[in-house]
């Protein structure tokens, strides 16, 4: 397998095939045969950049790759599973993408499989830094595996060997770090824009705070009133939110925990 | 003003004194004759760090500056302004550093009072890039203003007019997109921790969350299970969250905020 080029077809175009699919077609040890949308546009756009064939139905898609990527929404992962199956051969290694997806969705089809999860945020107009993306990996054999860690090898330096249960134990702090996060950016921009205070001051102090705990641990890093346990700025803050009940209830709630984690630990 | 050095005592040699001063130092048209902290090896490094005076009680200060910088601790604000008031002359300019303090607490002593804000989370160990970092200024006067915009112009390319009810509400947001965040940090690392996956798999992802929403809103950014209205994952997490009580009613209002603002802007 080493010395054959690994085919490979990618099924899926959103964000995570587009970018993915760029970075697989680099590596000389891979052929890119095929990459699959039900999206005419989307296949069609990703395949003459790749310089390969496209599909938009399952029965169309190559049966006679090695490796299979599903790169598909996670809700569609179990049907387009299903469908491929009926379509292609046993001996095939069939992988998602997906961090909250269990694997029994591909283990209930194929024979061999795995996952192959790059854990980071993708979006079509901004190019990844694919060396410093961790690939979170499994499959269900030695060599299956060794198969998926030469090819994240080869696109990143982070490589880690990581099963369903700790998946989704990633996935639920990859929401608090993540989504959550970004929804309290999206609650500073709004404060802000109700008050003609321009959002844009605040965004150092943002990079800032991501970038400190890169090498510290968070709990070192906490600042702030509540860590502090300065009363009368959270009793002004508390009275600038009244109006926002929403905010004052999500401020209220954010505070408890901070401070009880700082007599816990303090 | 301009022809002749500006003399500045910097009191507080903290975070925030210990890197500001720095700034300050370097730029050509200031002097800066004298810091001050009651903690006298603070104020004996600092001292030596810039190769000037220092002073351990506030009757030791320099009476002689053009401009004092108060660098303490949001608490200590108000005691170093009285005790300050009856050492110096009413000529002086005196301003503090502080986003959360009203400038009344400076009003009261002081003829020439101002706000030196520079936006940012600072540590000890880290060197800050002061050029991105925003300063927020204010002034009783004009002329005071300009002295003010001149120093934070010459140390950051970002320079802002802001008054106090505008830099309250900056301090409530910063409380969100920092100290929030950052306790969201936390709670990844302890789900992390607790289940033996390494968190550091999660770095790339918060540094990339932060770096979105540079030239984007976060509103336009969110991504995840409450955003996709994700009834199964959201169902698993919350399933999974069970034990850990205080994260799950966090885990349970942040995805309510999350669906009703898609409810409203999607």
């Amino acid at each position: 397998m080493i010395d054959e080029k690994v085919k490979i077809v990618l099924l899926g175009c959103g964000n995570v095939g587009f970018h993915l699919g760029q970075a697989l077609n680099a590596l000389p040890q891979v052929e890119l045969m095929q990459v699959f949308s039900r999206t005419r546009q989307k296949a069609q756009a990703l395949a003459q950049l790749l310089d390969c064939k496209f599909a938009t139905q399952i029965n169309r898609v190559n049966p006679k790759a090695d490796l299979y990527i599903l790169a598909v929404h996670d809700s569609a992962i179990g049907l387009v599973a299903r469908e491929l199956a009926q379509h292609i051969t046993g001996d095939a290694l069939v992988v998602h993408t997906s961090g909250a997806t269990p694997s029994d969705v591909l283990r209930k089809h194929f024979p061999h499989f795995g996952i192959f999860y790059p854990l980071q945020s993708f979006s079509i107009d901004k190019k990844p830094d694919f060396p410093s993306i961790p690939f979170c990996l499994d499959a269900h054999s030695e060599e299956a595996f060794l198969l998926l860690e030469d090819l994240a090898g080869s696109i990143s330096t982070q490589v880690a060997r990581i099963d369903d249960r700790q998946r989704a134990i990633l996935h639920v702090a990859a929401v608090f770090v993540n989504n959550f996060t970004n929804y309290l950016y999206t609650v500073g921009a709004d404060i802000c824009a109700k008050e003609n205070v321009p959002f844009d001051l605040l965004k150092p102090l943002i990079n800032e705070t991501a970038a400190k705990i890169q090498n510290k641990s968070p709990l070192s890093m906490q600042t702030g009133p509540a860590a502090r346990g300065d009363a009368s700025t959270l009793k002004r803050h508390s009275d600038f939110l009244k109006a926002k009940t929403d905010y004052q209830a999500l401020y209220k709630m954010l505070t408890e925990r901070i401070v009880e984690l700082y007599r816990k630990n303090g």
